[in-house]
């Protein structure tokens, strides 16, 4: 279900990238994942836009966008009913060791096109069981937001996801702030408001998560960024997590903990699902 | 000065690694980087044994070391007087998408060859410009002491080198505690003694740095590890830098501050270069 179907490197087709990518020898470079359904790469511009801030903080020069989106066009016209295309832009090649990007470096792209399939009607419907991970993120990331290629925290966090249970974990920070799920954004309800913990000290900032907080608006939902304890998760209604595959999904259990199935996870569920892009 | 002589992949030859390897998805591996004089490949064990905790505490399943040493044996017995040997070890690559690493993966061993120059003498001699890197480093990080391939920090902080005088960054947490250099470890001389931060909560445990605390113990040196702010730093008598490539190095000034040439940094840095290792 979650298979590999090409992969182009610099719009070249290929599976391999040089060795002395600064991808590969620094996660130096940054990623998305975009759902494609139906042939169409959903929410593509705010992908785009999250691409090129982390390019810009990450002070990566890219110029190559266009390609980079005839690419993504090129994947997406052979994309299966249900796909992810995968984008990752590394600072390119360095001639020289070290970390210190020195010289004129062009940056890289390597754009995959995978199978996914959709989330099993059952927990889209009764809602997955969240453990949290036992790995602290610390804080205060200055790539806090970025989807950046220095993931060893998410890795981590989500092998506890692998001899258990859980169908995703949540990550703390070392104060006990929720942070995120390990790929999914976190989001709990209370009293018919929605509130999520601001990614400015750790975390990224998923497109889902934004496409959430806009539609809440749409749809009359309070929305806020607001730092939550496990306390406060526990005392809230209901939660749910977001993702650009799984788009809104309830939680139904957290540890010990049942949430009940509130009506605004639902609602934003569906009205999400149903949306164009 | 600073180019590639070779790379083996997994033993062989060649310079490209398949673009689903998960060093370059997530930055999920450890690296090293040894220094080659005369042939023979500096403090290697030291190397070996940060990279097997390295392996060990990611939960990177590695069996092949004794493939591994051959393979550095092989570069090292091409390498010209004096060159590096830099490691990759990654978890390899998943045939599924995701962070959580699924199924049975094989870990990939990635050995270049690189030719590289002795330190400017007169820098050897008269010490190196520090500067301070704007960045802060978040604390604590679960993988603090490890030579991992998440690498961002460094990458941005040795950024601030590229337009100024200064030969290295001096990386601080957000408490104002120093880290380490952005590509070396840091120590202070005050009263004939040496002290370093200990490495619990942020940067890479050079292997150079535990030379350093062991030899000094073995010249009558006393030395510890030590929380230090830059406020203990001016007022330091001293202060060097150390990494495998460059030994030990005085540094003449940081910012403002001058610092006078102590004894003691001398005396290791001799003592340590005519080290047989």
């Amino acid at each position: 279900v979650n298979e590999a179907l090409g992969t182009w490197i610099d719009g070249v087709v290929g599976g391999h990238v040089p060795a002395d990518d600064r991808g590969l020898q620094y996660g130096d470079g940054v990623f998305e994942t975009i759902l494609v359904r139906n042939g169409v790469p959903r929410f593509l511009e705010s992908h785009l836009e999250r691409l090129r801030r982390g390019l810009t903080q990450l002070r990566i020069p890219f110029s190559d966008e266009a390609a980079l989106r005839s690419e993504i066009g090129r994947a997406a016209a052979m994309a299966p009913p249900l796909a992810i295309v995968k984008l990752i832009v590394t600072r390119g090649s360095s001639q020289q060791r070290g970390y210190a990007p020195r010289g004129a470096l062009d940056a890289r792209r390597i754009v995959s096109l995978w199978r996914t399939a959709a989330l099993d009607p059952e927990l889209e419907q009764q809602g997955v069981v969240l453990e949290v991970a036992r790995l602290r993120v610390p804080t205060p990331s200055p790539f806090a937001g970025l989807k950046h290629l220095n993931r060893l925290e998410n890795v981590l966090a989500s092998s506890d996801t692998l001899d258990g249970l859980a169908f995703e974990v949540l990550m703390l920070d070392a104060d006990g702030n929720v942070v995120s799920g390990a790929s999914s954004n976190f989001f709990l309800v209370k009293a018919g408001r929605i509130s999520t913990p601001p990614m400015d000290r750790a975390g990224v900032a998923g497109v889902m998560r934004s496409v959430v907080l806009r539609e809440a608006l749409r749809l009359g939902i309070e929305a806020c960024e607001r730092t939550l304890t496990l306390q406060d998760v526990i005392a809230a209604d209901g939660s749910f997590i977001t993702n650009a595959r799984i788009g809104v999904v309830p939680v139904r259990r957290l540890r010990e903990h049942v949430f009940t199935m509130t009506d605004v996870a639902r609602e934003l569920q569906r009205h999400i699902e149903s949306l164009d892009a």
